[in-house]
């Protein structure tokens, strides 16, 4: 009953996919408007890609290191935790499993991002047959992303379960798993670190030159970084918080999945408990899907509305839908469980289910909190804009103590579900929690989609001259994005906390740890190199946003001064340079974060051990915690205390006030969309990364880190891993030097360039 | 041989004191300059009389409350474990000790506060005869304040202990010492964050009216809160930086002296390690006196290299002093440790000269890596002062970037400190490199009290009309002062730190902590909650300097407007509003972050349990430090941008390059003068509330938390704490209450305009 039950989960994965196809082919067919919209959104559609394509193409270079990295030096439970290459045997199940994983994170990336930026034409001609029928367009255009990354990751995760459980036993398939989920993480972090800072270039240089220099209105076609600011909205919050919301999902699934291969219920029940949170997931898919199909019955003509009731009729389905499956799991109880067992194994699919329901409300919370902080008739945000009165500085200082004021809440939800959630069913419980709070994923990404799509559809309205009361109805659309947004953001952040909390509960359980103690200086060290690496690595992303704003900022300038037909009207402007420069800094600045969210776990836990790299990795999920709510809050009040002032308050658009407004709201905007939202992979793939090498780590050292074995000469412990050190350390560094040659290479030969120019 | 040794230690605390009054002296013979000048510097000694007048006032019932609280409730060691009212007894010792404390603090931050504001204008008319006069006198000045707090806290320290360890022991003794530093850290967190306040209210106030809105250039006497700014930088600078090392000072020797109690050296030559923290002090004091009296001959006319070359001359003075010291040490062991025993004994006091040794120089590189991000020739500050030509968001969001980055290497010197001394003599080594770390603090928050007496100089010489050669030359004196304050703040910060985790290790030992173990979610939600507050305290103490600058800004308008005799020079400027204003503000906002840093620790470790408690310090800790140099860093190099440009560059003063730094600076201010140096002060008062409190949760609960007992109702655990609980509650609702009547009551009198007139 299990197994049928596995496959009715792989069957959701499946229509998923289905109905993203299917929603694909509705919105295609639909018109794309006058020749002007085609031709911008054509601009659009080939930014888009060629972003795809050349971060693809570094992307593969890194899997393929990968893949070959764990193929032969990570052992996976099956090989008897040996090192392949040493004991001549492949991990090839964990290898291959590594590649579907990125092979589907990138699909779910290009469909999505595709689909999304051949919508916008679409649904602003929509916009001229009414609000409805735009909203329509859009929404269906944006959850063709939401549908594929959970059809992904449901089949991508049931499936190879489902073929190796049976012969290697759970233990080996749930680590099989956790291999698809580290392919999913490395293309997220790339997408989602490479997305942020594209976007933020663009818009940055749009803004500072176009808007503030020339005093273009917002989308002007003659600005030569509109395009490019256009594209970056795509890339940033469909491919990029798709693919972040996919790798949280994927990993609270496969944490749920590896504690519960230990969970202590009654034999027979244990793997009924690692399905369980396919299952559930299943349960939320079909929840967004019905809550998907039925939301242009909402709200009518308040998109916003609609948005929101989607969200909430996802909820009570998955609530009920869920406790639905608890019952068919305890019908399912084999009768040789009787007594006492029976009642504590019903008793544990409830307290599961509690937990489950705990987490999924508390990720509404979460999002209420972020709107509450966001809003723009809420006291923090107007009182940012009153700052602004005061001048560029108060606002800041402003926007940044209500940023990080608005922690608190936020961290009270994860703390309470974490804490109720663990006394219910321990590590497992927490896990549950995780699951819960990302089951309804399918509707959070589809209404995030839904924003960078109407945001580009007003342009595209304003581009094509479809005239003032089209454009208002757009903006409309518009503003319902944003709203949506603010939620979805608090949402993905707190969703993805708990994720890595499981995943760290996980790590521990897997690498044995029996006690991470603070009192243990090695341990100390560890959680402190973890808490500074969420502040390095904001850091890194916003300078790199600075860096190539900068380089964005010049070759504007150099547009408008070596072509003043430009600015007339009377020539068009030069898209493909503006896009080149965002797509090759994007990828540039993305490497040195990468290599740190890969290189520092490694490091932590072959110097210090396997209990530091756990403190190392608890250090790092709460600074991340601290600093994604931060950035990601105080950013969303910047941009909405700017908007208000734009809707008129306080003396309106072109005023001191206003100015100052701009000054924090470009201030937020790396923080919001490029290193906030960035952390959450970061420490994904962080946690991820500890898993996948720990089974190394321990053939390196005795686990105490090479500095106590060196230190105590640990007796039994023999040379082997001094030679695996070298081996890592050499891949490394061919690693590094290769990647170098190949962009020295690329640079010199314009590769780049003509990779764009080819489009 | 060991009591000379420690009398000679209180010998020198009493020397360091009359040096103090001896350099007092000394100053207050000098020419005082013209009429106008006295009257400025008389304006700038009222106001930093009433507010030191306010501030007690108020500290004075804070003081009582928490005497009575540790009188009747806290159990220090000697009551056996016992609640003293509950078993008819008083913990008067500790209660006594503790008020010692405050009462030190409060005499030092006293002296050094109204000396520095009598040095000022001294100084100006110094300089009046040359660079060299000026710099001594200004020199001589500030280190009475520094004087003052090595002398009052060796005097403390050292006096109590000598007065109880012979009748009750060196446990209960340094458990004695324990609440003098309570005291003197409760007395610190009122002035740093009160400074802090205060001193940014009115700096930013001046700023954004005076300078940016009427183009008034710093210090005229026009501007209305010029004298507030000039309080300000003394109350800040003097006070609030002076207590912030006095604090750390104490709690690092203190923790030093409770970890020693349990050294496994050999019978006999225990206390000697309990006085040797103690005995390394008053070595560093030593060392600093002679490096304060031998600045003079250094440098001469570079006033910067004389203030770095006394902080190296006691740098390698201390390093020779405490070998000596070390040396006798040695060569007092008993005779009865023979053999191997005697081989431990020596090696320890070696390794533990090298722990401390380790911790002098990491403190120095620490200061150096703030320096180099700070340092207008470096490249951090450089590109943020580049950034400035992009605009208001591109130079604040490079400011936070590089604020972010720079807390990389520092956390690096703390950790390698940490790392070596922790191996070399395990947390007894951490603590002593704490010790060496601040040893030389005498000379450390000289150099630093010297900044504003200067900055105050160069007002006073302009206000008194001394002409443009004078105000040059008092300029070469200010710029000294703030290279020197770059390495003091970067080293108090991590002073600090490493003294807190010395604070940490003490608590554990004392609360006989066997394991604060991340892997139970009661210890992860204790990490969690202290790794919020720092945030959330800076966030804070930007909105109260946010508040209150506004009510700044507005009065200086009003007079403006109201009084325009004020702007044409014919009519003074009524300063005792604005100085009112600030008074006030910094003393409302500063009770919520107080309440704050008492009352969460208590709760956590009443809710959670003691482990949870450690972790929460341990949390708080680790955030506390990447904030605090996050932001003291980012504030510091804003600073000198702004500076640089102001020197000519970029195009110099006027333009919009320099208006663009103007708001990176005043976006810095409240992080480097306000949030960012509070820090530290919070994570001790932290650190000492546990070590405090820590009994009375042992009584409250199991020491795993009520949460724990409640649910597991452990048995033997009698329902006693139910009642203290209540008891407690009770307290902190009515001290609560008590505190908001009197400042209701006092706000409807107007007592404290009522005070600050009468001066």
């Amino acid at each position: 009953m299990a197994n049928i039950l596995l496959l009715i989960a792989l069957i959701t994965g499946l229509i998923s996919i289905l109905a993203a196809i299917y929603f694909t082919v509705i919105v295609m067919r639909k018109d794309r408007g006058n020749e002007k919209m085609i031709e911008v959104s054509g601009y659009i559609e080939t930014g888009a890609k060629s972003f795809l394509k050349v971060q693809y193409l570094v992307l593969g270079i890194f899997v393929l290191v990968l893949f070959i990295v764990i193929l032969l030096f990570l052992p996976s439970k099956m090989t008897g935790h040996e090192v392949p290459i040493l004991v001549g045997i492949l991990n090839w199940q964990q290898a291959v499993a590594y590649l579907i994983g990125s092979g589907a994170s990138m699909f779910a990336g290009y469909l999505g991002l595709i689909v999304g930026v051949k919508t916008n034409t679409r649904a602003a001609q929509g916009v001229t047959k009414g609000i409805k029928e735009g909203f329509d367009i859009a929404f269906f255009g944006g959850s063709v992303m939401g549908l594929a990354v959970v059809g992904v990751a449901l089949l991508g995760v049931g499936g190879i379960y489902w073929i190796f459980a049976p012969t290697l036993g759970i233990e080996q398939a749930t680590q099989i798993v956790l291999g698809f989920s580290f392919g999913a993480s490395g293309i997220a972090l790339f997408m989602k670190c490479g997305g942020g800072i594209y976007t933020k270039t663009a818009d940055v240089g749009a803004d500072l030159v176009g808007k503030a220099e020339y005093n273009l209105p917002e989308d002007d076609v003659r600005n030569p970084a509109t395009i490019a600011d256009n594209v970056g909205d795509n890339v940033g919050d469909i491919a990029g918080m798709g693919s972040d919301l996919l790798d949280s999902y994927v990993a609270s699934i496969v944490a749920a999945m590896i504690l519960g291969t230990t969970v202590l219920a009654a034999a027979g029940v244990r793997p009924d408990f690692v399905i369980l949170p396919i299952l559930l997931s299943s349960a939320g898919l079909i929840a967004s899907l019905i809550g998907i199909f039925l939301i242009k019955y909402f709200g009518r003509d308040n998109p916003g509305k609609s948005l929101n009731m989607g969200t909430y009729l996802a909820t009570v389905l998955f609530a009920g839908f869920a406790a639905i499956i608890i019952a068919i799991m305890i019908s399912q109880i084999p009768s040789s469980i009787t007594g006492s067992a029976l009642k504590v194994t019903i008793w544990k699919y409830w307290k599961d289910y509690i937990a489950v329901v705990l987490g999924l409300l508390s990720g509404i919370v979460i999002g209420w909190t972020s709107d509450y902080y966001t809003r723009e008739d809420k006291k923090p945000t107007k009182t940012i804009a009153h700052a602004a009165e005061e001048g560029h500085a108060v606002v800041v200082l402003s926007g940044i103590a209500y940023g990080l004021q608005s922690v608190v809440l936020p961290a009270a939800g994860i703390i309470v579900a974490m804490a109720v959630s663990f006394i219910l069913d321990g590590v497992f419980g927490v896990a549950m929690a995780a699951v819960g709070m990302l089951a309804i994923v399918g509707t959070i990404v589809s209404n995030d989609a839904y924003g960078p799509i109407v945001d580009n559809s007003r342009a595209i309205a304003e581009q094509g001259g479809l005239g003032e009361d089209i454009i208002r109805k757009a903006d409309t659309l518009d503003s319902a994005g944003n709203t949506a947004k603010a939620i979805t953001k608090g949402f993905a952040i707190g969703a993805a906390n708990l994720a890595v909390l499981a995943l760290l509960f996980s790590f521990i359980q897997e690498a044995g740890i029996v006690s991470i103690d603070l009192l243990s200086v090695k341990v100390l060290i560890g959680a402190f190199i973890g808490v500074i690496i969420p502040a390095l690595f904001s850091a890194l992303l916003i300078l790199s946003v600075q860096k190539n704003a900068a380089k964005m900022v010049k070759e504007i300038r150099r547009q408008f001064t070596e072509n003043p037909g430009i600015l007339e009207g009377t020539e068009p402007a030069d898209f493909n340079r503006t896009i080149a420069i965002a797509t090759k800094g994007a990828l540039r600045e993305l490497i040195l974060p990468s290599v740190i969210s890969i290189v520092t776990p490694i490091l932590v836990g072959v110097i210090f051990g396997v209990a530091s790299l756990g403190a190392f990795l608890a250090g790092a999920i709460l600074s991340g915690f601290v600093f994604a709510i931060f950035m990601s809050n105080s950013g969303g009040s910047f941009d909405n205390a700017k908007k208000w002032i734009e809707d008129g308050n306080l003396g309106g658009k072109g005023t001191e006030t206003h100015k100052a407004a701009i000054t924090g709201d470009t201030v937020g905007d790396p923080l919001k969309d490029t290193a906030g939202p960035s952390i959450n992979t970061l420490l994904v793939v962080m946690s991820l990364t500890a898993s996948m090498f720990m089974g190394l780590l321990a053939k390196i050292s005795s686990g105490q880190g090479i500095l106590h074995d060196a230190w105590f000469k640990i007796e039994g412990i023999d040379n082997q891993y001094v030679w695996i050190i070298i081996v890592i350390l050499v891949a490394a560094i061919a690693l590094g030097i290769l990647f170098w040659v190949i962009i020295k290479f690329a640079r010199s030969k314009n590769i780049f360039q003509k990779i764009l120019k080819k489009e």
